[in-house]
């Protein structure tokens, strides 16, 4: 018996760990040498390793295995004393305790020497093996170990004693303390002061979880499921040659102390050794450790059958590590963790495809299958598809960030709504006002969110709107027509071609919108957004002049006096009795208005209130920015950190209007209507359909109202697609349909109530998405918070618009918000919806050294002169837009997005399909849907199925019964409205209108037939 | 013949790539089991690869290897025809031709797998390797290796024809080209253009570089000794096992068109295989590339004797490989490179002495000898130390950064001069002026960067001085002493005992000057400069009081008039005839001036002025941070960014200069004296030392003149310290004792001109230091600049102060600039200093939770909470030292440094000298000087050598004649002094000092003895 265990110790004498840096890699070769002639090129042999992998590894795929937290203690002599020691601990990635920090050093990329892992490989083949013991306490565990390795003749009989002393000492552990903590010590400690920081717990008494354990706040940075592997390292002086063991408990354990979190042990690794190798197993500690975090290597532990699974998982990963050349790389430096690693699963598919995954660029492409299914199936679908996420839509709107969410909205919309009202009642003789506007928004905005497709979705006044609204309103004068009659039937006619447009599923239009189009819109609505924050600047600056060549010593010199009036002239205005006036007393509205005459060299000038008006604006704007970027700084908890990033803009304008107030001076401030009533006094809130146009009027206005809803279906079609678009990862899914119905209710029910009328803003959506975007709490030290969608729900979008309608009540409030502070925030929206644009990235490329250029995707795969030329078309593009835009144009605006679909057509001739799958999305193929068609034509025709079936209905082109519907409506309509002019503008062209109705008129009139064009005049 | 061949083959059959992942580990450990027990700690084996490695790398070091640069060029079918292209290239790091971007990827370091790295070694066990191959040309080469493979039975002959036609096609090259260039090409290309980025050269046909080698600009970035290794990887279908061969020529030699740059060549590795493994080969190519310019692999190659050279040489790489774990990182990123690689050297040490390389951190630690022997030596040793550097000192400012500086430095000197010299005629009722500030800084300034020991030192004047000369001027116009001949006195004292602390060697005390000390005092004056600059700010707010409730309608009711006084009361003013005044012409001064008052409500407002200011103050600033921080952003290349960044303040001031004249408001502006004249008209150029105070006077002024002279030191002193702290790598060494050689003649010089008194000014002098910095030129892609030290020479700073001078005839260009871009740039001053001291880096950490703080080596070896406690002792210290400043101590304030010493000192028991030496300096052990000062003294008693040995001198303490002279100096003027209150101050407290002057006397006259004492009032 003896004889044969001392063979046994003889055979396994040449046990471990080279004791120098060197290996001899000779005999590797021998064992790989396959001469590729003999392997014909679809044969692809198979290593040992990799089949034994695949076989432990696909036998069962049922049970998940548990994430595995390792801790790697190494033994220390503290005061004489021998005790266990916390030096590193693995999640994912590897946090080290600082050697003299006594700190947990950041988490890093663990890495490794070649060394280190083929002593690992070595300590696996020789030392003792003990898979699914059954272990209640560190003791009996102990025990068995130690009896293994004697029976296996590692060890002699007699070190049995002092090998278990040594595992049984107590574990000392790291632990991480909050900073507030650490700095209240600050005041306490001395230098020769025992150190806090640190617990310890005999793991041989107690078998529970100790205080320390349990208070532990690292226990939520791991998986609830988690088991723990040990990793116990030590030099001792009685043993002559390395004592190593690997064991698996049959059933994960807590073992007292032995883990610094309450988490059960199912894997210990112990390594004692002979003095002097410290480093060396320290390298082997780190080496298993880091294979047990590895997410195949722990597959294969929690399956291996034997020793040879254990190696060849060993293999395995030695198969798939990543080399860095020493010369090019410092050891040193500890590599932060990557923001993506490959998934286990895709690693585990290599391996059983036995194939290095060449993965050919998809690049992008269209939506793809998902996305046409979204789109199709109408108004119905999109109930279908909204339907069972209403009750979610709601309670997801619980949240701490909801809040800054509508705050930041509100004050967007309610910025807007004033903006915009005030504009109109410009245009409308207040026949819409800013009442008018803060209603509307309001009501359309609550019953978009409430009861709309995508509610993320943020509805409000537009530009083209505005526009049109404006050359109406001066037709109507002109021509004597009532211009809230004529609106509402505009209004009805519209909603009519909108549920059209519903009933036709034209919104498959969208498909053609491409990344292309996306872009070129929303950047022109950003550079709108951008231009007209600082034209309202500037604007400060006119409406306040500065007195440029004030001298303060000349003080004296400098007034404004209101100088009566000559008696003569100003007979007209006796009746005010204002002989009794004292002119010097009047202020300078007074003066004007009694007319008096401003004499004076300071009466043109306002001081200091451009200045102010210049720095809120500034001021707020880059008070955002910063605070924005604050959520990237190393300062203060992550939390906290993300709670100013998402409040930054309810700071930045408290902060402002804070300064404001400090200032005291008379900017211009936030004003909203405090009395509901409609802005003008003869009008109510109800427009009543007929009786005061003549009744043909009714009909015509099929006209304007077709380029209203063109206007509004491009503008909320593409806004649509852009809150959709992929890189939101929405999950509740769109319905372009159900938007576009309710657009048009709320269509007809504004022309009704003569509110304005509204449509999805897309920057304001844009900033909506924005405000609401959700990151994975980091879960492993180190891991990269993932961004994993957007909070879609209603229930911001309704608090918007429910305090808008409020905002009647906040005046008091909100009267203190200054509004070059408001301008600040919309420079803000405008800029932060640019940056997200790739067309923007692409711009930037331009001056760009190729060599700083980041490493974007596309310029891997694309020639920089291709990606520069694209660029340019959309550069191209979007000046010609804005040209367009800034002249009579604008009305039809939202047509010419139908313009950049086609220049985005054309751009297939310019491009190969590859360069614009990267560049943008491949258009779907027309022929090929042709086809598909067909092929589903004949198949009905054939067999006519009945309809049922959505999803054929779907992507079915409009039903003869939608045709005829509009070929009738268009019929009736057009006929009526050639014959119109004819008593209307009678001589249009002797009136004194501008350019841009004359060219509306002509653009309306060419659509009548000549026939009934040579009626006119 | 033909048999032994074919037995060859046979033997070689198993050549080489494993056609699959897996490899067979088995072999490995058992050649490197080793058993410790046998293996004494002390006996360390060697690995045949480091022994085989150690003999060659050994045997001569004479020669060192050329820098290599490796291209790889890979075999592909380009229209039916067989071409090889450029597919990736290192000069350090790797490059690589993006597949289908046409461009060349950053610099990365190149990741490899271990797979290639076993298969490359298998290639060149098997391959046949060539050394020292006498070659000319390509194909005469190319011969040679085939006919090698078929001499070695590693091909058939009939294959001869074919490999050499593979071998001998055209390069494509992959050429970098212009940005400029590639945006023409926009307009130009089309897809279906042909490349014109790419250049073939037909390598088989000229043997002299083509012009596109030469032309391309590459080159510079490859060192000029420099030799080519050129890796040939392709797949060809003739063959059905590889060809693998390694060249290295005997003489390098430019092959044509083999490589893109005029390089000539000096390895060849060719790799030719069978279809079907194109990704294996790559790799495979990659790896021999990588090690060839691995410095220690191409070391090895350049001097191997045999394959198994080369092969210890791949076993040596690979011992010191970094592995990644495959599950911790994705082997599609590209790591960038690393700011610091090991060098080659300390990687061939390690071979050498084959240890790991454990560097126990030696932790900073304090400057050491060469330090120690900088500072001693006295001013002859200053003096001929700096001498050979004199020319170097003129011609190393011809520099475009030099611009740059001088104009930053000129602009703070000249903003610095005005402050100053205006502070100084308020307090010395121009007796100092504005005039004086300037020439006395043109004048001190040019002697001290002529004459100077540290050039980089900027001299001006500092607060201490200010309040010490409005203290010594009240005393004197209070006890009706002329000011300018006490001044006179103190001044010349003042030089003599600065003469005294020269030959005494006194700069030796700089050594216990630490980074804490250096810290508290830099901080300290940054924190000054910032609160001055916000305080001459909101003085603006007070200067330009701001009309908050101004309300722009009610203009008219503001004015302000001057009102005439009562004719009763006003009786004196009479003789103006002031009856013919019109009072409502008079500006506000001359209204002030002849008696009448101001009435009105906008008479004490002055509008826009104060925000116009803040606007420009707050602008100036955040522009200069952005430019300065451009350097780091991606656009424009590297040098335009660099000259941005240079220019930064420059910039800024323009811009805001030009927004100032455009608004056109009459903001403060620089004015600076036009006519060359003493301030005060009663005085003239040179002041006479004699005859207006009484005799004992010029005696007495020893007293406050040790006040001043204490100052100058330590202000000179630790500006010195942190001008030549070793951080900034200055090399032309320090010269203290020169430095106050030239401060003490420049005092007497002063006073004797009655201008102020300069000393070095801390944070003027870094920020000439930090525009001075110097960056590698990046030589290799991807390598990061480097900081090289400082353009250390006189000229920016004599031309700085010549520019001072001359500003009396600048004034009509300096009278643009507002006061307030000024004071930002005084702000941005005082920010940029305080950016790179540590204390600060330390108090952010406060701020930072322990999982984001950088990686600063103190905190890996520092506990946080003796970090923070150490922090928190700087803050106190400067805490203390600031409220002592505000308070009458100001005046003592250089002698609060030594209290920061002596705190210094006390820390020593606070803290270990470990964390010390990690967090600070370790203080020169005073003991251990001590015993060598005594054994030094012992050794000259028993053998008093000639004192030529200025070595010798320098660490000697000062000689008896020095101390015998300071005693002589001492006891007679205090003697004096101590006489001196009893007939001027007779009853100085009855006369209405302030505190501070009182505190001032009284430590005056604590100086004296008590029996002196008595005689005073």
């Amino acid at each position: 018996m003896k004889n044969s265990s001392q063979s046994n110790v003889t055979e396994n004498k040449h046990l471990l760990l080279v004791p120098t840096r060197g290996y001899n890699y000779d005999k590797i070769d021998k064992v790989n040498q396959i001469n590729l002639a003999s392997a014909p090129l679809k044969f692809r042999a198979v290593s040992p390793a990799a089949e034994r992998l695949r076989h432990i590894l696909g036998d069962d795929d049922s049970t998940p295995t548990p994430t595995i937290f390792t801790e790697m203690d190494t033994l220390q002599h503290e005061g004489g004393e021998l005790e266990w020691k916390e030096s590193a601990r693995w999640v994912k990635f590897e946090e080290k305790v600082e050697e003299g920090g006594e700190r947990w050093s950041k988490p890093h990329v663990s890495t490794l020497t070649l060394h280190s892992l083929f002593e690992l490989r070595t300590c696996l083949q020789t030392g003792s093996i003990l898979l699914d013991l059954e272990g209640y306490s560190l003791p009996q565990i102990v025990d068995d170990i130690v009896d293994r390795q004697i029976a296996d003749g590692l060890i002699p009989a007699d070190l049995k004693e002092k090998i278990s002393f040594v595992l049984l000492r107590k574990h000392r552990h790291q632990t991480k303390k909050p900073i507030h903590r650490s700095l209240a010590d600050i005041g306490k400690s001395s230098a020769a002061a025992s150190n806090p920081a640190q617990s310890r717990s005999m793991n041989d008494i107690s078998d529970t979880p100790s205080s320390d354990q349990l208070k532990n706040k690292f226990m939520k940075k791991i998986p609830r499921d988690a088991e723990a592997s040990n990793v116990l390292i030590g030099e001792v002086d009685f043993l002559d040659k390395p004592f190593v063991s690997f064991v698996r408990l049959a059933q994960a354990t807590t073992l007292g102390g032995l883990t610094e979190v309450p988490v059960p042990t199912r894997f210990l690794f112990i390594l004692l050794g002979p003095h002097g190798k410290t480093k060396s197993y320290n390298e082997i500690g780190r080496a298993i450790a880091t294979l047990m975090v590895d997410d195949l290597f722990s597959d294969v532990a929690y399956k291996a059958r034997d020793r040879e699974d254990l190696i060849a998982g060993v293999d395995e990963f030695l198969d798939e590590v990543i080399v860095l050349p020493p010369g090019e790389w410092d050891p040193k430096i500890r590599i932060e963790p990557p923001k993506k690693v490959p998934s286990a699963e895709m690693r585990k598919s290599v391996l059983n495809l036995n194939e290095l995954g060449q993965m050919n660029g998809s690049a992008g492409g269209a939506g793809g299958g998902e996305d046409e299914e979204m789109i199709g199936g109408g108004l119905w679908l999109d109930i279908k598809r909204k339907l069972p996420w209403y009750c979610s839509d709601i309670y997801d709107g619980f949240h701490i960030q909801s809040i800054s969410a509508v705050l930041f909205i509100y004050l967007g919309c309610i910025t807007n709504a004033i903006t915009f009202g005030g504009l109109l009642g410009d245009a409308t003789d207040n026949y819409q006002g800013v009442m008018e506007s803060f209603l509307g928004t309001a009501l359309a905005g609550t019953v978009f969110c409430l009861f709309g497709g995508q509610p993320l979705i943020i509805l409000s006044s537009t530009g083209p709107i505005l526009i049109f609204e404006k050359l109406l309103y001066e037709f109507s004068k002109n021509n004597d027509i009532d211009y809230m009659e004529l609106r509402l039937w505009i209004g009805l006619h519209s909603c009519l071609q909108c549920f059209l447009l519903v009933v036709s599923d034209a919104s498959y239009i969208i498909k053609y919108m491409t990344r292309f189009t996306e872009e070129g819109f929303s950047s022109l609505i950003s550079f709108i957004f951008i231009s007209d924050a600082i034209k309202k600047m500037v604007g400060a600056f006119k409406y306040y002049p500065i007195n440029r060549g004030f001298k303060p010593d000349y003080i004296t010199a400098y007034k404004c006096e209101c100088i009566a009036p000559d008696q003569g002239e100003s007979s007209v205005l006796c009746m005010f009795n204002l002989t009794d006036l004292d002119w010097s007393q009047l202020s300078k509205k007074e003066c004007v208005k009694y007319g008096g005459t401003l004499v004076g060299n300071s009466c043109k000038y306002v001081p200091d209130l451009a200045l102010m008006s210049f720095i809120l604006f500034f001021g707020t704007y880059s008070m955002t920015v910063s605070l924005k970027k604050f959520k990237f700084s190393r300062y203060f908890p992550t939390k906290l950190r993300k709670l100013i990033s998402d409040f930054s803009i309810f700071m930045s304008i408290m902060a402002f209007v804070g300064l404001d107030m400090l200032m005291g001076l008379d900017t211009p401030k936030l004003i909203v209507p405090t009395e509901f009533k409609p802005t003008r006094a003869n009008r109510g809130w109800i427009v009543m359909p007929f009786g005061k146009n003549p009744w043909w009027w009714y009909l015509a206005s099929f006209v304007p109202a077709l380029l209203v809803t063109i206007l509004i279906f491009m503008d909320q079609q593409i806004s649509a697609v852009i809150v959709n678009r992929k890189e939101n990862k929405l999950k509740k899914g769109c319905g372009y349909h159900l938007d576009l119905f309710w657009v048009g209710v709320l269509m007809a029910v504004c022309s009704f109530m003569g509110l304005p009328w509204y449509v999805a803003a897309t920057v304001i959506s844009i900033a909506h998405i924005d405000s609401l975007k959700m990151e994975s709490e980091s879960s492993a030290p180190g891991e990269q918070p993932q961004f994993l969608g957007v909070r879609e729900q209603r229930l911001t979008g309704i608090l918007v618009f429910v305090l808008t309608g409020l905002s009647i009540f906040l005046a008091p409030i909100l009267q203190f918000i200054p509004m070059p502070v408001l301008y600040g925030v919309f420079l803000y929206m405008g800029v932060a919806s640019l940056s997200g644009i790739q067309f923007w990235e692409r711009i930037k490329l331009y001056l760009m050294p190729a060599k700083h250029q980041p490493d974007f995707s596309f310029l891997r795969h694309v020639p920089l002169r291709r990606v520069h030329l694209f660029t340019l078309v959309q550069i191209i593009c979007l000046a010609v837009l804005w040209i367009l835009k800034s002249t009579f144009l604008a009305i039809i605006f939202p047509v010419m997005i139908l313009g950049l679909m086609v220049v985005r057509k054309l751009l297939d001739v310019m491009f190969s399909q590859h360069d614009l799958a990267w560049l943008d999305d491949i258009l779907p193929d027309k022929d090929k849907k042709k086809k598909e068609d067909d092929k589903k034509k004949m198949k009905e025709k054939k067999t006519p199925e009945p309809e049922s079936d959505e999803e054929v209905r779907g992507n079915e082109t409009p039903g003869l019964e939608t045709v005829f519907l509009v070929v009738v409506y268009l019929i009736v309509c057009q006929s009526i409205c050639c014959v119109a002019p004819d008593t209307n503008t009678v001589c249009f062209s002797s009136l004194s209108h501008s350019v841009a109705e004359k060219a509306l008129y002509n653009t309306y009139y060419s659509l009548c037939p000549p026939a009934l064009q040579s009626l006119s005049c």
